[in-house]
């Protein structure tokens, strides 16, 4: 019998239920889940932080799975595949963002835990196009992590086309940014880890980093970076990081942090400077992502529990005791 | 004998006053004035309004004029021709930015008007490369505020490359707005006029918008616009305007507004929008932006006066009534 681990209402801890079996509804197919990544977004989920949650709610969006049932137009083919699945699980196919390749921006799209269940489950529903195959050489246990806080930060790379001659700047090294380290140095850029825990030093290093930087010594990097990639979601020196900036240096917020960020329009103006951000990205995306890492051995740092623990795993990562990633093992 | 129009300090009257002829170093040449646009920069530089005036000031940075010496290194046969001058008058020519056609991010750019005599005067020097040659068909009288109005708001079109299938809002219709008005329509774009003074609606659509709308009537643009070039230099409702991008939107900030904008992370997340800014643009682009004026009769439109009566033009440009740039014109 299929099973989901839900929650009642924010705050409450997730209670095992079993369920309906998923049926696929055209162009869907249903993965059976063998590994979900748990992410940050999931707990502000969980916990309603965003005002978005309906419950019962069932989190989990970076699950590896096996393609166990097809619908209508998709490829029987495909049964048996291994596939990747992240934040979103459909977008509409006809729109100009979805026509212009740029599903992730689509205003039909259907995130994999918002009014869904999602892969913290035995099995999970996409649109097939949403579910990327995985490459042989990836882990699979390890991989879930990559369709989510990977593609979040591979996107800033990839879909905005960063020279490998530019100097990246990394702020914060967690679940996302022991990913992005990993991806500048791998795209051939200068990388330099800003951080507020000297201790993960060594650890960015090894992740990539040529220079660890305290936060606290920004105004020492003034006019440095071509593209600064921030993670953390706390509210920052705006003016600070917007001057470590080159000329056309680009500051692109990935961390969604809840007060507003405030920033001197002169500074801008005067060097060409840009501020962007990015919800994940495309499928195109996802696919070369997986690609990408494959060719350069890039690899969630990731702890597994099984996912009958994952009230466990919810409560440590709530107090940020993980590097970098907990994955949920299923069948439980 | 040449003269300036100098001020001795914030909020004095300007006054003329004979100086010795200028002597060009090598590689620069000196202009004889013929006209000399007045620009709200101008204004801030004689308030002293950015802390970066020393007095006397003589200000000035939309000129017009004949080149009436040359320097070391450059071709006598300049002599005679009509030249443009804007905020820059100068820049290494050798750092990187400078190299990779960027002189106005270089970090040694000279302003025309910042530490030195600036174009209210019979005559100002500059280095070659930042005088522009004027094309034929460019009314002389008139084309001045072009070198710094009309490069301001050029830039963001050249030199972000914007696609002529992009739907542009410009906020304001007054000095940069209605070149930007007239820009963005000979670009190819859908042209709004975002303003609070509908008095001007008629007047916008004739310079190209094929829109105006009240900017307190933004909230049903939702969506709407692949860029927005912000002239106002008063703060805004900054979480409307974001609002009104499309994806992949971007947000042009133009007015050197000195209080910071507040902008939430995730209006810039959700949709890959951006916030920029520009600080005029390079001689490359001026001289593409002085033919594309030439190819669509692209036109500042002015009052003259004589440039004895300037004291009056600041006057009135303080209260904001010109519609839409003071030339005035020498020799006086």
């Amino acid at each position: 019998m299929p099973y989901v681990w839900q929650t009642a209402g924010p705050g409450e801890p997730l209670q095992r239920q079993e369920v309906e079996p998923l049926t696929p509804g055209p162009g869907e197919l249903v993965l059976e889940v063998l590994h979900s990544g748990l992410c940050h977004s999931d707990l502000s989920m969980l916990d309603n932080a965003w005002g978005m949650s309906s419950y019962p709610l069932v989190a989990g969006h970076e699950a590896v799975g096996r393609v166990a049932a097809v619908g209508d137009g998709v490829d029987p083919a495909h049964i048996g595949q291994l596939r990747g699945l992240g934040w979103f699980a459909g977008s509409c196919g006809h729109c100009f963002q979805c026509l212009a390749g740029r599903a992730n921006l689509c205003r039909s799209t259907e995130a994999t835990i918002v009014g869904r269940a999602g892969a913290f489950a035995s099995e999970v529903k996409a649109r097939q196009d949403w579910a990327i195959p995985l490459p042989e050489d990836l882990p699979v246990a390890d991989a879930g992590p990559l369709f989510c806080g990977g593609i979040t930060v591979f996107a800033p790379l990839m879909d905005e086309a960063v020279s490998p001659t530019s100097r990246v700047a990394v702020i914060g090294v967690g679940g996302l940014g022991h990913l992005a380290l990993q991806f500048c140095r791998a795209w051939g850029c200068e990388v330099t880890a800003l951080t507020t825990n000297l201790a993960k030093a060594d650890e960015a290093r090894a992740l990539g980093a040529h220079r660890v930087v305290p936060l606290a010594e920004l105004a020492g990097e003034a006019g440095r970076f071509d593209l600064i990639i921030n993670t953390a979601n706390q509210p920052l020196d705006w003016a600070a990081v917007i001057a470590a900036l080159a000329p056309l240096g680009r500051l692109h917020q990935l961390g969604a942090v809840l007060e507003p960020m405030t920033v001197n329009a002169f500074d801008l103006i005067v060097s060409r400077r840009m501020i962007t951000g990015s919800p994940t990205s495309s499928p195109a995306s996802l696919l070369k992502m997986v690609e990408f890492c494959s060719r350069h051995a890039i690899r969630p740092m990731v702890e597994h529990l099984p996912m009958a623990r994952i009230n466990e795993a919810i409560e440590r990562l709530h107090r940020g005791d993980v590097r970098y990633r907990f994955v949920l093992d299923g069948p439980a």
